[in-house]
């Protein structure tokens, strides 16, 4: 398949990346979150976003790595926030180990990212590191608006979205912007690939929300209903609230938020989303982003066209996935 | 006195600094750390360097506050880790607000000081951004290792003075060097600025760690004895139980590690490193690093040399200091 070339280079250059020897406690939890796999999807578009402007997108392999591995290293600071005992089917860092060693191992790991990025061409570093930055303070940003979250009663569907843009579109969006930078794309440009990639990462994260309810059990991978189990405040949850609102459902959802059985409580709560065709809305509103996403990057004029495709075989991946 | 003039600068652009504005939950507790005061020391050095070169060393502050905030950022999270209560009297971030705001105003923090070293002219930043990566990295390390150190049943001195290297010295050897790269010394000078500030941080960490054991309770501001009451392998412990060995004092002092009243046994341990002489070798130790770093910088060729005095009343500051 087309865009296979580009994670066989992904997979190699992480085969040969060693991010530090000694102490090996340190090191170890990096090269096991690492090699959880996952699809990686943000370094291919930056991979695929360099691709438009150069032939040689290998170019763009160290910064590539660069967002791959900050976004693990979130996702181990995360599990431990978040005191989730898996990832990926597999036991997360500070289960495996302890709390301490996915701190310190997580803190060494954005010390790497930051050294990937540093082997970006030298006259596009300062951009580089300056957009680098700021995305990683937003990605931050949304994990904490995302804990608050849980802690309120009331949180607006704006809110929601505004938090997941913050926590998951940015990066993305700064994935493919990253492309643009290292292959020398010019600021309009580049701030347009950071805008298909926020699009995109929209409409990834609302997905995610919709298969976390409707997916099948069979292929998703993890547990189905996660999210209604723990009453996170999902736009489709928000949203089946507001329109609850002086119904018969409101009652009823109300009692599901509260009840004891989970295997009752994800049937009983995915009813009310069917019945007031929350699922339709959400998926409405994440095709929505897709298509933006689909639009912007068809009108983006490169220097090589017809290297959008391997992104829109990406995107309509993204966009069709189950799991 | 004469360093005044870089404090005050350091304050004001202290002052002025402005980490992030929303969610204010994050980045409250940076502001926070960063106003519990601290000597301030690291930058002061980056600054000082500086001025050895350029009259200009103002020029040299935002790296300057970038080695502060990164330290900062590693008492934060090295603060979760040990499950310290206080830090210069204060509570600690994560006991005043709770483990998983220090994790993520520390991950935020550690954002803030690249986003600060980028602000270095852009022709020193690759060699900046290198030197600080490299630095970051050996600091986690060297916390790692002081983690794993507390667990072991034995650690050489020769380790135990790796690991100090690791995690305090390199940081002060980096702050030097990073004043020479921002304004424009040659890489042997840097690396001689470099080896400056490791020796003083050496000398730095062996008087801390002496400080801990015969303080002026009345001056020293923390707990006297602290080390002993926790079995912390220090230098002076693992020469003490060196020297002990085959005498009278290896089963009393084995008998005070165990020890339950903790007022008896600091007495006790120090009354043993008096009989063995171990403040006297330990400070010997301190002064040899000291005297190193004096040498070292008395024979560096800079284009500004009055300017070292600066420095060199800063190193005195630093090996006469009681607390």
């Amino acid at each position: 398949m087309a865009v296979e070339k580009f994670e066989r280079a992904l997979t190699e250059a992480f085969e040969k990346q060693v991010y530090g020897e000694t102490p090996a406690e340190l090191y170890e939890p990096i090269h096991y979150i690492m090699s959880l796999g996952g699809k990686r999807i943000r370094p291919l578009l930056t991979l695929m976003s360099a691709g438009l402007f150069r032939e040689n997108w290998q170019n763009a392999l160290p910064p590539a790595m660069a967002v791959e591995v900050f976004h693990n290293f979130t996702l181990m600071h995360d599990d431990i926030m978040d005191q989730a005992p898996l990832r990926r089917g597999k036991a997360t860092v500070h289960t495996r180990w302890d709390t301490n060693r996915a701190i310190l191992s997580g803190d060494v790991m954005l010390v790497a990212a930051y050294e990937l990025l540093g082997r970006i061409e030298e006259r596009y570093l300062k951009t580089a590191l300056l957009r680098f930055n700021r995305t990683a303070a937003e990605v931050c940003e949304g994990q904490q608006l995302d804990m608050l979250f849980a802690e309120k009663q009331v949180v607006r569907k704006e809110d929601y979205l505004e938090m997941i843009r913050l926590k998951t579109s940015v990066l993305v969006g700064f994935a493919m912007e990253l492309g643009g930078i290292a292959a020398g794309a010019d600021p309009t440009t580049c701030r347009a690939l950071y805008s298909i990639g926020e699009n995109l990462g929209l409409g990834f994260q609302q997905t995610d929300d919709i298969l976390d309810v409707y997916a099948d059990p069979e292929v998703f991978g993890k547990q189905v209903g996660g999210d209604i189990i723990e009453n996170k405040k999902t736009w489709l949850l928000l949203r089946a609230v507001e329109k609850s609102e002086g119904t018969a459902f409101e009652v009823e959802l109300s009692g599901w938020l509260s009840a004891a059985d989970m295997e009752a409580k994800v049937k009983g709560v995915r009813g009310i989303y069917d019945a007031l065709d929350i699922r339709t809305e959400a998926t409405a509103l994440a095709e929505a982003c897709f298509q933006r996403a689909e639009e912007e990057l068809a009108a983006l004029a490169v220097p090589r066209p017809e290297q959008k495709e391997y992104l829109q075989t990406l995107i309509h991946q993204i966009r069709t996935r189950k799991k």
